[in-house]
């Protein structure tokens, strides 16, 4: 295709509605997704396990392949507040910076800098785009391709362990590609030698049985919304070092080729800094890089009555918040929220993993719920193995710049799901630009990016992979 | 009216919407205030200022009255959010606890313990339903009134004094009495001898320019959210003392005569704490009745991103808390307002009352925006007054009950500009029940308040005031 007709071709993959857990919807997306995959030579099949959202497997042979890649993409996106949107999130919209463009006829230029806003536009449908471009744009390939494209990543993936034993025979590789995530902020390509794992949890604690007017109450009746912001308080220093017992206990410690590597990065901070817009990192020690080898703690969320010109004159009756926890290599997300849950103890909360009863809230003073979110543990694979040389070629051939090698990506993703059930070493391939609004409102795709991901792929089917699994 | 009459005329008073600001509907309610008075006798008026909610004004004399007496209500209502509430806001539903009811027909007895489901229900149309129900079931009146009816209380009253100062000879009066509010706790009648004074203000802290993906920045970017959490954690001890420095300075004592009303109050806070589902109060030392002669720190609502089910892993852009505080007899709105900011500004914060340009968010790591809702002072009368005096009495008569009289309600009520610009001095005296959901959804009135606000009325309008003023 042109790259107009690219452009307009993805655009219509993205007017299909994919937020996670809307199942009806997603099945849509899955049969385009077979469609598309079909039409350029691929088997394809949704395979749907009860009570999950439906997987898309297949597989595409060439003669003499070099080696049998596993291609992992996620086509479900995180849920959207059209309110907050400029434009609407499944009605692909085309923009040089602000303006709204036309999306271009065929034979018009386009232009790199150009964007197309749409939920799952760079999180994570571009792979679904480039993939097949790539192929149908490949006269031999040097090696056999098996997919999996699963519909519950925004959900933590609560059914990928189930599928992969589900379809193991019929997901045998000898390397699996998980294409997700942004390059460097730097724009230059990136490969990610591992990526963090996830666990988190949502918190609440209560107040009175109900709202209470602020004037008659305030000052005698406990309020919940201060009693959260007591207890967050606790977890974290004023420097971002988490003040949890044990946090760090079990973190895996930065080897000298990680060190290697990290110093070996693009020095992207302060440009980071001012384009992401604030004032100074959390941490006045340690740089990015580094931070990213830590687990974190991050308050996604805070919730409790309301704030601002809605603001009402109450006493709120509860107050939730919602923290996610990246796990760095080495650590076990049960064993994280373990030492959570010991925390809000120590802080004088008795604490339940359901709603509380009108009568335990009447006999505590300090009462929280707290549920959660286990997740996964973070992968790292060596950055010296020959899959990592043969990727960092690949993309150092597609793009003609130099690649950024990371020990570990930022984001989260369940590498280890690839290891335990596959049996096979797993890299972080990522396409989209960095300054992509993902899993915000605005999420947008970069066309260079789109441009990049297609000779990124062209590329990798015509490299030989000989000795990687 | 029967009973069942006087339930259907309130409810179609109260299916007008009425939110505050809201001019249009604000309008609607007054014309249909006017008409229910002038059908009972009263000359009515409706007077608009510019950029003001109108006010409703009227007068009904009497031969040989013994005292002018001026009674304040207001018609406007918090805002809603209809979605939170069991039935809407502006379709007035009769209920027997849970069960909804049908009107009743004429004939047909009517239970206090019912309730009727409005915005505006007890706070503050009861007033404009009783009165005029009252007037026309009395013969022989022997008091003046004058009305002033507001509709802006609950956004503030930011024009009530401009319209006292506009319309003061055609205000002149005795005393005034401040329809608003609920009666005690106890469902014992009240009669309230001040209010508390009411200042507040909306605090927003800033992070990245626009969300971002935690997995990819989180650990390295701060975090709005908790950087809130921990700003209001410094503002309040874990008792629920202010720990802002001056904060308490200005507070008038409690005198002897205060103490000894208060020590006369029925003792219901254990049943009261039963009753509103909570633990224990916020401060173990002193009491209820105490805890409203001193200052509130009350934390109305917080924001940021999301938080539980619809949580996004994300870093907020930024997070808002609104804090009212009620003032107590001595204390100023703008001096209390002025230790808030230096109290943020002794945690390190840069304070600004407008929104941050871009450039001053990368250059503070500790930016904040402080709103100020100035408000106003808090008002106390003197408890051995003659107003005192006959107001507790005819309480008395109307109910058969012993009168609870309280040194100050909780509620604020600008009740300052009845003493500075009408010259006159203001009692308060409620009729709601307590358990009404106030400033919160499903807002209701008790039947058997009603009730009793008719039977006050009556009372009042036969009672010789002489020597009041």
């Amino acid at each position: 295709m042109t790259d107009a007709a690219v452009l307009r071709d993805f655009a219509s993959l993205l007017a299909i509605p994919n937020v996670t857990g809307e199942i009806a919807d997603l099945r849509l997306n899955a049969e385009e997704i077979v469609r598309r995959f079909e039409a350029v030579g691929a088997s394809m099949e949704i395979v749907e396990l009860p009570g999950a959202a439906p997987v898309v497997i297949g597989e595409l042979r060439c003669p003499n392949p070099t080696a049998v890649l596993g291609v992992y993409v996620h086509y479900d996106g995180q849920p959207v507040d059209p309110s907050n949107w400029t434009t609407p999130p499944f009605e692909p919209t085309l923009k040089s910076g602000d303006t709204v463009l036309d999306f271009p006829d065929e034979g018009e230029q386009v232009d790199p800098e150009w964007r197309i806003y749409a939920r799952g536009a760079s999180d994570d449908k571009t792979p679904l785009c480039v993939i097949p471009e790539a192929i149908a744009s490949v006269a031999h390939r040097k090696v056999d391709l098996v997919f999996l494209f699963e519909g519950e990543e925004e959900s933590g993936s609560p059914n990928l362990g189930r599928y992969m034993e589900h379809l193991q025979d019929r997901l045998a590789a000898d390397a699996w590609l998980l294409c997700d995530g942004p390059v460097h902020q730097s724009r230059k390509p990136q490969v990610s030698f591992g990526a963090r794992g996830f666990t988190g949890f949502h918190l609440t604690v209560y107040g009175p049985s109900h709202e209470l007017h602020s004037g008659h109450y305030g000052n005698w009746v406990p309020n919940p919304a201060l009693d959260l912001a007591r207890l967050l308080a606790t977890c974290k220093d004023a420097d971002g070092n988490v003040t949890i017992e044990g946090f760090y206990d079990d973190t895996k410690p930065i080897s000298e080729a990680d060190q290697l590597a990290m110093d070996a990065l693009p020095d992207i901070e302060d440009q980071l800094i001012a384009d992401l817009g604030f004032g100074a990192a959390e941490n006045s020690e340690a740089g990015y890089p580094e931070r990213l080898m830590v687990p974190s703690f991050n308050l996604r969320g805070i919730e409790s009555a309301a704030a601002g010109s809605n603001a009402r004159n109450v006493i709120p009756a509860e107050a939730k918040a919602s923290v996610d926890i990246r796990l760095a290599a080495g650590d076990d997300p049960v064993v994280m929220l373990d030492r959570v849950q010991a925390h809000l103890e120590a802080q004088g909360y008795t604490v339940l993993d359901r709603d509380p009863t009108p009568s335990e809230r009447r006999t505590h003073r300090h009462l929280a719920k707290l549920e959660r979110e286990v997740g996964y543990r973070a992968v790292r694979i060596p950055m010296e193995s020959a899959l990592a040389s043969v990727l960092l070629d690949v993309c150092h051939r597609a793009s003609g710049e130099e690649v950024v090698a990371l020990p570990t990506f930022g984001g989260s993703v369940p590498l280890y799901l690839f290891e335990d059930i596959l049996g096979a070493p797993v890299a972080v391939l990522p396409i989209a630009n960095h300054d992509n609004n993902q899993h915000s409102p605005d999420e947008n795709i970069r066309v260079g990016n789109i441009q990049y991901g297609i000779e990124l792929w062209k590329t990798l089917l015509t490299t030989d992979f000989e000795g990687i699994g």
